[in-house]
Order: structure tokens, then sequence, then C-alpha cells
């Protein structure tokens, strides 16, 4: 199966999404790597800086994929060879192209306006013209199966038009993500039998939630190419998203789409292009996502154990995922005895200190704790109950002084006194509200005795009302990540005063990391 | 078509969510009113919180909705009317159970480890002791499609002793989400065959990606219910989306959901469960994302000019959604002038106060604000564009001083100065953190002036990490409502200090209860 991959492309059309020419280049080297076979990188004539970008890219040597360039048929009543779209898709020099050009009639009719012939022409000839060109053609009836349904004719004719003009596969595209899933196995099917020797692709679109298993039905109809973006980046609600249709299609039927052992590249790999991109990976992105193997029920994470494939459809390695149980109210002891037995070996099911933390946990649960975000303060937890940490700073006292309404941006400033081995050290920071300021001073203070904090730094703050029927006064959780680049640390908070939440997320955070510099660096 | 919602129970088992028993009442209110056939609310075995819950949801008296609650078939080797899992059921106290059985002879073997004909009776006896108490009773035949793939016989005669026993309806779940499309139909006109008569459900899990899809196609396959949750919340990669399958059978297949109607409260009540849950709605959610109609490349956005339907599958005013153009917004202006009509009917769609609120509008947007859930600050918005509200009062200056460690359970101290009508009062107050200090300090210096300030309460505060990776110094969106018995009040505040957006909302909150107190008492 051919996978083409558009992230480049139909991806850089996402809300939000804008790659700079550097990012571009990492995707498309990243994207080689785990070996999809074409790589839509960019439309040289809409674009100008995608014409810079080919003429990096095509330095670059390839291990697995070749680099696909991507422009529309020629204008109307324009000669072919004139067509300065035509002639930017040249420069982008590039092996192989896709053109799209309308198959569905009402397009014809109110968008490009003009006659079917001339639309036939249009695409007949400037596949032809690339053709001549000595490129591969992959032709994108765009519309096709909105096209399809109004007016069969025409959407075949199109379809015929560049066969005629050489095309190499025809494409066809939900490029409204409009079908579902029957109507969709009938289109393919009969196109199928009209073009019985042709090679098809498909590009869907997610519109209705349904562009990964439209993909798969083709595959399994015995079209050749599949186009989506790795992470369902695209227009309005996405493409279909080829981390799950590759392993979907390699996993469960045998459909080869990517080196075999480039599988285990899977999650690694959607993970980095999200980071290049600047989204988060959704935790539920199926088979890469960080819940994709999360079990909370106690029953799941029970019959996990004893088997793994009673709740899970493939085993996380698989793909490079990570099994996880995740430790919560509903979630059994077996779970919390995994974690445990990483910080001490020794200790089972019955001992006193898993019976002490489970107690511990319930308790904290009780007022608001919840640990399954929040795995390092789980760990100093664990540790706490089991003489495996000594706190390496005390807290002697703050004070926070804020108010309002001021014209400047720090409106808060805070004081604090910590002692380390019996040395005490005050300092104080202003700061955006009284967290922040508070934030500011405590790592001033600790980075005299403990230099490495100043690498650390905090990457998410998440703030979450409990019982907000409470008003001001209600419980909250505040749930801190940070990290020194090398170590991410999770933690957790919870007082019905968020200064007071935040500051215990803080320090466990710093715990944490100290921790860490003691067994790694050391 | 049946919709069974289980946001309240298979979503609660969703990584990051955790739910109150306020939460799962407003959301058991919204599912309600937008209309679901069932809502499955909780196992009130597993979890005594959701005892706690069901006594309360029950005196609510609901319009279309039938509220479920959800648990096992008996422990094995137990007389059925022993079993403490079924009782707990009944305390539940609704019309209607949705009991779960093994179908996969792999997990009676590994899991719960009986034998078949155990299995077969406990599946029995459990469906026939629910219904002799009065019960509708829907089976859930879990692993039902990896069950039939291993042991078809096996699966088949689970089903059998579920109806045997007395089901209303068969539910074939595919628990580990494992099943692509193809399979799915031949399974599904499989058991269709077998159970000619009897109503036929699916539950359907995404971890391949194709939960919607498989959902859609039992539908077209002539299965009478569909399991799912609105936003998708489940273990791992969730359970099925049950805002798509609703939009997608509805609009496209003409198979009733909900009250017709109600279609149009699609993104509300996505929008509404995101803002309970603590959770970002996806942009890309298709029909009530955010992005779910927005166009970014300029020729999508040419097209949608010419003729909406040529980029988008639906018109997004039928889910209650807007179009955007990404680098033009034109959006919103229709829906907004309703709203300012209300305050002054005389206002038109160009009128400069129209678009000088919607300037403001997109201002505030930018920062963060977001009025979906906060009606009143808007209609205090609109009200000060069209000289239709004089503040009661000015906050002057404040100052909070707050510290720690301490034994006192009032950690802060705030000191207010507020102005009204020339007259200025000092006053102040401790309280459980800075906000909680200063609420109660502005308060009782507001109350000398304005008495019926004492009948008002906060019912509800959220807040909301906007920006999370600015850490502590992160924008934060502050949402309260409050009551005094008879009017709600839902207000907004942003800022990157939790303390000032907490003022924000709170000012708005106290105004507009002085508003309404000025037209509704005099």
């Amino acid at each position: 199966m051919d996978i083409l991959d558009s992230t480049l492309r139909d991806g850089a059309q996402s809300e939000g999404i804008s790659f700079s020419v550097e990012d571009k280049l990492s995707i498309l080297k990243i994207l080689d790597n785990i070996g999809v076979s074409f790589i839509e990188a960019g439309n040289p004539a809409s674009n100008p800086k995608d014409l810079d970008f080919f003429t990096r890219a095509n330095t670059i040597k390839l291990k697995h994929s070749k680099l696909v360039a991507f422009g529309s048929t020629r204008r109307k009543n324009v000669n072919v060879n004139d067509d300065i779209n035509l002639k930017a898709l040249l420069k982008a020099d590039t092996d192989t192209v896709v053109i799209f050009g309308k198959s569905s009639s009402i397009h014809v009719d109110n968008i490009i306006c003009t006659t079917p012939q001339e639309n036939f022409n249009m695409i007949e000839q400037s596949c032809k013209f690339l053709k001549d060109n000595g490129k591969k053609v992959f032709f994108d009836a765009e519309h096709f199966f909105d096209g399809y349904i109004n007016n069969k004719d025409f959407a075949i004719q199109s379809l015929k038009s560049a066969l005629k003009g050489g095309a190499d596969c025809l494409v066809l595209c939900d490029t409204n993500g409009s079908t579902l899933p029957m109507q969709f196995i009938d289109i393919c099917n009969d196109v199928k039998t009209i073009f019985p020797k042709t090679p098809l692709g498909v590009h869907t679109h997610n519109d209705s939630g349904v562009a990964v298993s439209n993909s798969i039905i083709a595959a399994q109809l015995g079209f050749n190419q599949i186009q989506g973006t790795f992470l369902g980046f695209g227009e309005r609600c996405g493409n279909a998203n080829l981390s799950t249709i590759i392993a979907d299609l390699q996993l469960k039927l045998n459909i080869r789409c990517i080196p075999c052992d480039n599988i285990s590249m899977l999650t690694k790999t959607a993970r980095q292009i999200a980071e290049i991109s600047n989204v988060s990976l959704p935790k539920n992105s199926p088979f890469v996502g960080r819940s994709a193997f999360a079990h909370k029920a106690g029953m799941h994470a029970d019959g996990v154990l004893k088997l793994s494939s009673s709740f899970e459809h493939i085993s996380p390695s698989v793909v490079g995922n990570n099994r996880r149980f995740l430790t919560s109210e509903i979630s059994g002891r077996t779970a919390l005895l995994q974690k445990i037995q990483k910080i001490k070996p020794e200790i089972e099911k019955n001992s006193p200190q898993t019976i002490s933390i489970l107690k511990d946990l319930k308790q904290l649960e009780k007022i608001g704790y919840q640990f399954e975000g929040a795995d390092s303060s789980l760990e100093l937890l664990i540790r706490k109950h089991t003489n495996k940490h000594k706190p390496f700073f005390k807290l002697l006292n703050y004070k926070i002084i804020s108010e309002g309404p001021t014209q400047e941006y720090t409106n808060a400033f805070a004081m604090v006194k910590v002692s380390v081995h019996n040395n005490t050290k005050i300092m104080a920071a202003e700061g955006n509200g009284p967290v922040n300021a508070l934030d500011k001073a405590l790592r001033s203070a600790l980075e005299s005795f403990y230099p490495s904090l100043s690498k650390m730094h905090l990457i998410d703050y998440k703030v979450r009302v409990m019982d907000s029927n409470n008003a001001t006064a209600s419980t909250v959780r505040v749930l801190i990540s940070s990290s020194d680049g090398r170590i991410i640390c999770n933690t957790v908070g919870v007082s019905s005063d968020v200064v007071k939440a935040s500051l215990i997320a803080l320090i466990d955070s710093i715990e944490y990391k100290l921790i860490k510099d003691t067994q790694f660096d050391f």
C-alpha cells in the first residue's frame, strides 16, 4: 500500500498550524525515517515559501520516501504550455507530482465557471504536460464522492480524462468529508469495476468522523494509495489520520504500509511531529496517545495483568507505546504495587507499607487529590512511606502581598524563608499574581543551595475547582508539569487556597528533580 | 434510534476526568435537555459516590431521557438473590438497567475462571432477577466481537442466555475497540440473521479509530440502540463519540436520534459538557469543534462565499456552530444581534453600536475571554456599549496579605476600599486564600449600601488555565455562577493573576445582580 503523507501541505491548512521551512525539513526527515512512500510537501504555485523549501529539500537524500509537489490543473482557457501554476510545479523539481482537478459538475458550473468540456481538457492536458516532462502523476479528483452522487457521468469522465492524459494513479477525494461508510463502499466498488486495472487511491477528510474508516475500507477493496496526514491535521476537522491507518492496516490486515521493523517507531514519530508542530497530541489518539493503553477501571487493570489481550487490542510495545495503570479510586491494589516495587522491589501486595500507602492514597483522594496525572507526586509519597526520601529543604514560612488596581504587570510580592541543612535563606520576588510571585521567590531562594534548579522550568500548569459550589472557598487541585530538558515531572497539590495548592505541587516538583539529580548525575 | 449516553459512567473512566456529584447532576440535565433516550449514569455497586448521585438524580424530573444504572451480572457460584452487586443496582431505583456479562470464552476461561455453563447461568439468572424486579434490562455483551471471532457458538450462546432471561435489548460490545469496519459489517449481519426480531445495539470503543463509523454501520444495518459518550470520553482511546454519530444519523441518513428541533443545540451541548468536565473540546471535533467550519485556504474561503456547500458538508447553523474565515473573520454578527436587541430593540445589524460591540468582543476573545458560559458578562458588555448601564460602585483599591505555613484555616487577609455615590467605605476580611478573603471583604463593604447582596451567594467557581505552558504566569479564565435564589448569573474574568480574574468575574456578578434588582423589585 502506498501511503502519501500530506502533513506539510494539507496539514498546514489546519487552524493554528504554521510551519517554518526548518520545521518542514525536520518533519520531512522524520516521515522519511519511518518510511511512508510519498511526502507531499507543498504547493509551489500558491506559496513562494514552498519553492524555497523544495530547493533545500531536494538536497536531502531520502532513505524511503519520494518527495512530491502539489498543484492545480492549468487555468481555464490558457494554453497548457503557458500556465504559470504548472511551470511552478516543474520548478519544485520532484520526480512525482499531485495535481487536483474538478470532478463535480456543481463546482465546474459555480466555482470555476467553465464548460464541462473545458474542464476535461484542463485535466487531460495538464496530466499530459507533466508526463511529457517526465513526471510520475497522481490525479486528485476533488469532490469526487459528492460529484459522483450528483452527476455520476461527469465524475467518471473527469477520471477518464486524467487517465487519457497519462495519470499514474486516480485518487478519489472526499474533499468535504461528507461520505458515510456504506455509500463509500458502494462508490469505491463502482469505480473499481469501471477502472479494474488502474491504480486507485483515496483522500478523505474527517468532517463526519469516518475518514480513517473510509481509508481502511478502500484498502480492503483493493485500492493502491491512501492519502492523509500523520496526525490528522488539515482544514476544518482534518484529514485522515495516517498514524491510525498505518497501524490498522499493517497490524490487523497485514497490508504493508511502511517497512515492518518501523512500526515500533509509530509513537515516537507521532510525538516528534506534534512537538515540531507545537500542538499537544490528544491523549486518546489511537495507538500513539498517552492514554491509548492506560487502564483506569480496577477490573480492566486486573484483567490486563491476568491476560494483556483482555483489554488491549494490540500490545503497546509493538507501536512503541507503553501500558499505564492509572492510580485512582476506581483502580486497585495491583496497579499500585507495580509502582511501589519500582522503588522497593521486596515489598509485596500485603506488606504493611502497601497497606499504609493505600490508606494514605484513599485519604488524599477523598480530599480531592488525583494521582493519575501526577506520577512524580505519587513516587514521592511511596518514597516517604518506604524510607526512600529525605526532604532536601524546608519552607519555614512565606508572606505574600498583592494589590490592585495597578498599572504594573507585577502586582504581587512574595517573601520566603527556607532552610537547607540548618542554613536558612530569605528571598523575595515580585510577580504577576500571588502564585507567580511565590514560585519565583522559592526557586530563587533554593538555587543558591541547588544550582541545578536553574535548569528546571514549568511546562504546564492546570487548575481544577473540585467542589465548585463552595465558591471562592472551593477546593482546588493544581497540576504542574516541569522539566529540566531531560526528565519530565508531574505533581499535584490540593487546597481550598489556590496559592497553597500550587505551593504543594511546586515543592513536590523541586524535591523530585533533586532526587533524580542524585540518581543520574553521581 | 435509541441513543444511550454513558458519559457519566464509561466516560468517567477517561484519564483526567473526575466528576463530582454536582458535575454529574449538571451533565444529566444537559443531556436530558438535548433529548438522548437513555443516560447511563453510574455503577452503584463499584462506587459508593454513585449511590448518592442516584438518590439525588431520582428527584429530578427529566423531560426526554430515562436514567439508567449500570452493573455486572451476579458473581460466579452465588445465588442470584444474594448477590450484593445486583442488590446495589436495585438500590439505584431506576426503571432501566444495563448489565454486562462475558461473551468471550477467553475471558471466561482466563479472567473470571469459571465454566461456560456457569457463565451462561450468570447471564440468564441476572437478567431474569432484574426483570422480576420490574426493570427494563439491556444486556451489554462484553468483548462480543473478539469473542465471536474466537468462538462463535459461545458468543451467540451468551446472547441467547440473556434473551432467555428476558433482556429487552442485546448490545454487542467492541470492548477493546479492535474491530475494523468490513468485519464489523459481517458480524452484525450474522447476529441480525440469528436474532431477526430482537432489539439489538452496539457499544464501540475507538482504539482503532473507527468507533463512530462502526456505530453508523450498525444503524444502517437496522440496529436499534447505539451506546457511546457525548464527547467520546472513555477508557484508553475513548468510546464512540455521540455528538458525531447523532449528527451523521439524523442529518445525513434521516435516522431520528433526538427531537428534530434539538439538533441545533448540538454545539452548545458539547461545549457545556466539555466545560463542566474541565477539558478543552478538540478544535477539530466534527460538527461541534471550533474549527469544524473554519476555512483557512483562500480558495476554500472563496468557494464557500460563492456556494456554501462547496466546502461544507452541512450548514454550520444546523448544529448551532459558526462558519469562520480564519484570514478575515466575518462570524457571529447575527447571533449577537439577537442578544443586543433584547437590551435595545432598535439597534440593527449595521448600527455603530453593533460594530463596536463586535470589535470589543473580538479583542476580548483574543486575550482569552469566552462568553458562551458567561451570558451575564455579555449582557453587561452590551449594556455598557448602549448606555444601558451605570456601574453601581467603584473598587478604589485592594490589598491582600497571605501567609504560611499556618495552623489557621484563614491564612489570608484582604482590605478593600469602595465608593458608592461619592461615599467611600473601607472594609477588611479574612479568608482561606487570597481570592476568598477578597470576595468576603468586597461583599461586606458593599452590603452596607446594597443590603440585597446579602441574599446572593456563589454557586459555582471554575478556573481554566489557557496557555498552560506559561506556567504560573499563564492566563487563567475564571467562571463564576451566583444566585440570589431567583436569578442565576454567569460571569467571566481573564487575567494572568487568578485573583484579578476572579475579581473581574465577581464585580460583574454583583453589578448584574443589582441591575436585576432594579428591574424586578421596583
